[in-house]
């Protein structure tokens, strides 16, 4: 049985969103460890037609405070939009509260550019702590997306794997300590 | 007739907002300017359930971004939800692009505590950025929005006319700076 | 015995600061406390002429990097000068370096006007998550210093004895939790 | 006669700094143009061990505020240490202040890794704003300083000498609206 559960989170609703694909590719990787429960969740689930509107109590975002109650961490993968995050995303977040308390956050970074969504990884670490999470160090950054994959949806730069074991280990060392305290 | 046309956009969408009033406060005491053309903005108008979905051109960002092709500058006024920007004008931003280049935007931030929106302006600062706009000061803050105004409606402090003359007599010359080389 | 160790800096060398009154304050208050030792810290005393130079080892440097490996958190109390960090503050900081790691960090921002500071503590938070500590919420903002404290160097609202209480209870949280993973 | 003068700060102090290349490399692009004045100016000359000290004034503080005084725009080359600017650039900046209004600023970051110091950008970005500059996009971004440059100290990337263009001519669009507007 695992005792931690850390959902992956999709940030963007954009239509042929290329972020979908660093979203798969990291679930993967965390879905083949043994200590830890993943899922895919992907904020179109969460924001349709009759529930986006910001700060309103509905279904979704009931089922959104429900997921985050339960787990012992969070996995951001987003992209960066004018150097800050999507709207979408923020509206997801701000639908849930004491629910984040005490549990880390690392964060995906995407770009269509050679940055990787460094900037965005800076706003929502503000957002974050607001809500008593600690996003952790190291981020993994996903640039020039349109290039980084191939067309069979391969990853064609193999440091991947390492870099995104590294935020795994370290993810997974804030998840334990404070499963542990709270 | 009026050379300048800088309009005011309200950008929560959340039911019962406080900072409506601030907007109104805002647009009213700008409206009395002879040099400047004044509309009041509502992020509400632009995102409607048929219109929300980020990235996707519908009429109402096209009629978004006539607006803002049109204006020579911009005046947000803005709650601030987790230190961040509501998630709805961040999808009404991002609808836009070239609009807004070599145009002056100002800030007037909300909050129920005591810092009056002091991190959503920061945040805000580095995405207007990011439009080849230029984010002036001083920015106005309104802090403890719930007893800020009266039960008519009247704002209780009247440092706030002044604060806010400051803030326009400044957005203007750079309207004027910008226009005249644009 | 004390378990806890958690010094507090004050991040300013200004001639005539007035964060001083602020750091002493704080500093008086989390001394009462049986369950953790603590001690304050000056900027001034580990930037002398002879060793401010950044990125630079000397004696202050190993000193200060020797009190970080044994603290279990940070209180960093400083002013905000243009919104960001006094610089002698961030050439300090950067004198370390895995001395800091999973350790909780709580700010106490101090200014001449209405905010308090609250700028510097988010600019602060991402410096600090590059070395895998905690940005915790919530901080104590020091407005109006110069009216905050009285003459007889007093501070003029009862208030802040209550605030700098949840954040000594939240930080002791982080610290203890964190203490024990490491 | 160049009506435009326009310096380069190199913003770090460290012994051994890299980031000097990458602001030689932006000095000899920017001489080369008939349409304006510059020099390269160096965060140590001003910030000697008699003159560090925050806010005090001095005869190499006085000599900054001159230059600045004198100039219509700057051009900032720094290195980003921990995600921030470093604290000797920050103390210079803090020692001038109405000198640098109504005037553009651009960026461009140095880093030893891939992210070339986008977010020493973001940050100086909510500086410079509180000094009622505009900061400009594009910045250049020189990421893997160690390799960029050869062993004869030539720049291995010849994308960089339009990218360096860019920024100029939108610097030089800054630097004169706001100079027949001031």
């Amino acid at each position: 049985m695992n005792e931690l559960f850390i959902p992956i989170l999709l940030g963007t609703a954009r239509q042929d969103r290329l972020s979908e694909k660093a979203a798969r590719f990291t679930h993967k990787l965390f879905s083949k460890r043994s200590d830890v429960e993943t899922e895919l969740l992907d904020v179109r689930d969460y924001l349709t037609d009759r529930s986006w509107a910001p700060w309103q109590e509905n279904d979704m975002s009931k089922k959104w405070k429900e997921i985050m109650a339960r787990a012992d961490g969070l996995i951001i993968v987003t992209p960066e939009y004018n150097h800050g995050y999507p709207g979408e995303l923020k509206i997801l977040i701000d639908k849930a509260d004491t629910e984040y308390a005490h549990k880390p956050v690392a964060f995906c970074g995407v770009s269509g550019g050679g940055l990787g969504g460094a900037r965005v990884v800076q706003q929502l670490t503000e957002i974050v702590r607001n809500l008593s999470m600690v996003s952790i160090v190291p981020s993994v950054y996903f640039p020039h997306i349109k290039t980084l994959f191939n067309g069979a949806g391969e990853i064609t730069d193999p440091a991947y794997e390492r870099r995104l074991d590294e935020l795994f280990e370290e993810l997974l060392w804030w998840a334990t300590a404070l499963k542990n305290a709270r």
